[in-house]
């Protein structure tokens, strides 16, 4: 390396590796949550808002503050996720609840609900600080709407009523990825485009999941998109049609995403090429 | 009532009555948490925190916020903890968790979470909302904290580290209610000495359930101060050193109090009055 490239490369904005840093850094004090972020896991809303935040020209500290708060709330559902579903590992490791009891695990997603609120707090311009907390406030409303309603869906659902639940349960932490750094760059007439976008692609996501767990959702009883095309389907004709609502999904995302010219995110473009080649692959599975 | 007196009610300032009625409409919206907010309720946390905000001159609006917030959080707290100690009745009916399930019981103690940090969002003095977060961020994170220690203790802990678990677990939201009023009006100086007093008064509350619930709490195994001090002490003893403490503590907390001089809450005084009468009425119950 050069010193010309060097003195670029000192001057480089701030990563994803210091957005995990600093994402680790806040839930230092609660062992519990330290460990479930140590699991890993992609950090795709972590990475999507600090994106979309350096792109709309906010401060470093402020991008690293707003993905970390989204990426802390995503996090808490998924530990009380797993304690609803009985699900015992996540990424490859214990889940929170069977690691520390299904108790704590409740306070250790109370904790982080917390913790990303608190982590907006100190936002460099506070005169958008209420726009901000009534988005995150909303997200979690709808997301608990989404998941009240997903655990007592019973398995034969209409698939209008099935992409209904899944938008409300993961549509609003994804859409809160874009919304936060809109919020805070002014820009809130592109947050409707914006929740479309991020509804759109978390159907798709549900749906790719839907065709990797099919035998495990019916063998627990639980609403999937591809069983409920095979109830009058041929199983190819099922699997297509399934896939095919799924690339309608994505593209519509793309779509949305071209209305929205000034703001990009190389994560959310990778997660649009990683799910088409999904849905549009012959094999579906490992997203 | 003359029609200078109808006068002056008409000019009267918000009451219990219209914060409760407050409450109850940022929770419309979720089945479960209308459900355990109706379900009854002292609401000491609201009312403190409401005489606290009129008294130091904060606007009816602001002052409602605050209190609800606080409120907020107590329920949520309340609807988690009944799930975690197993207690299937609160306030005379079902707990939630008995009424819709485990898994709603947890994603209604979330919303209530996120519905506390939303409605501070609309206070009228942006500049001190980051404050305020901070606050409340703080106070759920300390909860948690003397939750999980609380969780996790043996029955046979020492007193001192009984009463740490019980400040950490009790103190934080009702020191909350002191402190959102002490922030929104500039006095910051005066919340040590609130934490204190909210300290002492969690603590000498807790050892008052503990001498009711001495029984049940040996039964299952969990700390309590009578029983630890019955260990090594003639009953008689034993209960007249727990009630000597909690009295202590009531009485520190009425010293804290009066080194604030320019704050009164008719509800705190009369949380004072009620324990004192039982910390040092013979028969202890009922609190």
């Amino acid at each position: 390396m050069n010193s010309s490239s060097r003195s670029k490369a000192s001057q480089k904005r701030i990563t994803y590796q210091d957005c995990e840093e600093f994402l680790l850094s806040v839930v230092s004090g609660n062992q519990p949550a330290h460990y479930h972020l140590m699991t890993g896991g992609s950090r795709i809303r972590m990475r999507v808002c600090l994106d979309m935040s350096l792109c709309l020209g906010l401060n470093d500290e402020d991008a690293m503050r707003l993905a970390s708060a989204v990426e802390l709330l995503h996090n808490a559902s998924l530990i009380h996720d797993d304690i609803q579903d009985g699900d015992s590992l996540r990424r490859g490791q214990s889940a929170v609840w069977v690691k520390f009891g299904t108790n704590v695990a409740i306070c250790t997603g109370d904790y982080l609900i917390a913790r990303a609120f608190g982590i907006l707090a100190n936002i460099s311009s506070p005169n958008v600080l209420p726009q901000l907390l009534e988005a995150t406030q909303n997200a979690v409303s709808v997301t608990v709407e989404g998941q009240n309603a997903d655990l007592t869906a019973k398995e034969h659902i209409s698939p209008q009523n099935y992409e209904s639940i899944a938008e409300k349960k993961a549509g609003p932490l994804l859409a809160l990825s874009l919304e936060l750094p809109l919020i805070s760059s002014g820009r809130l007439n592109e947050i409707p485009t914006a929740r479309h976008a991020a509804s759109s692609l978390a159907i798709a996501y549900q749906i790719l999941d839907d065709i990797k767990d099919s035998v495990e959702d019916a063998t627990r009883g639980r609403p999937n998109l591809l069983n409920l095309n095979l109830l009058d389907r041929k199983p190819e004709d099922a699997i297509k049609l399934t896939q095919a609502r799924a690339v309608y999904l994505i593209k519509s995302c793309e779509r949305d995403l071209l209305l929205m010219p000034t703001v990009h995110s190389e994560s959310l473009q990778g997660v649009i090429r990683k799910l088409l080649f999904l849905a549009q692959g012959k094999q579906c599975g490992g997203s």
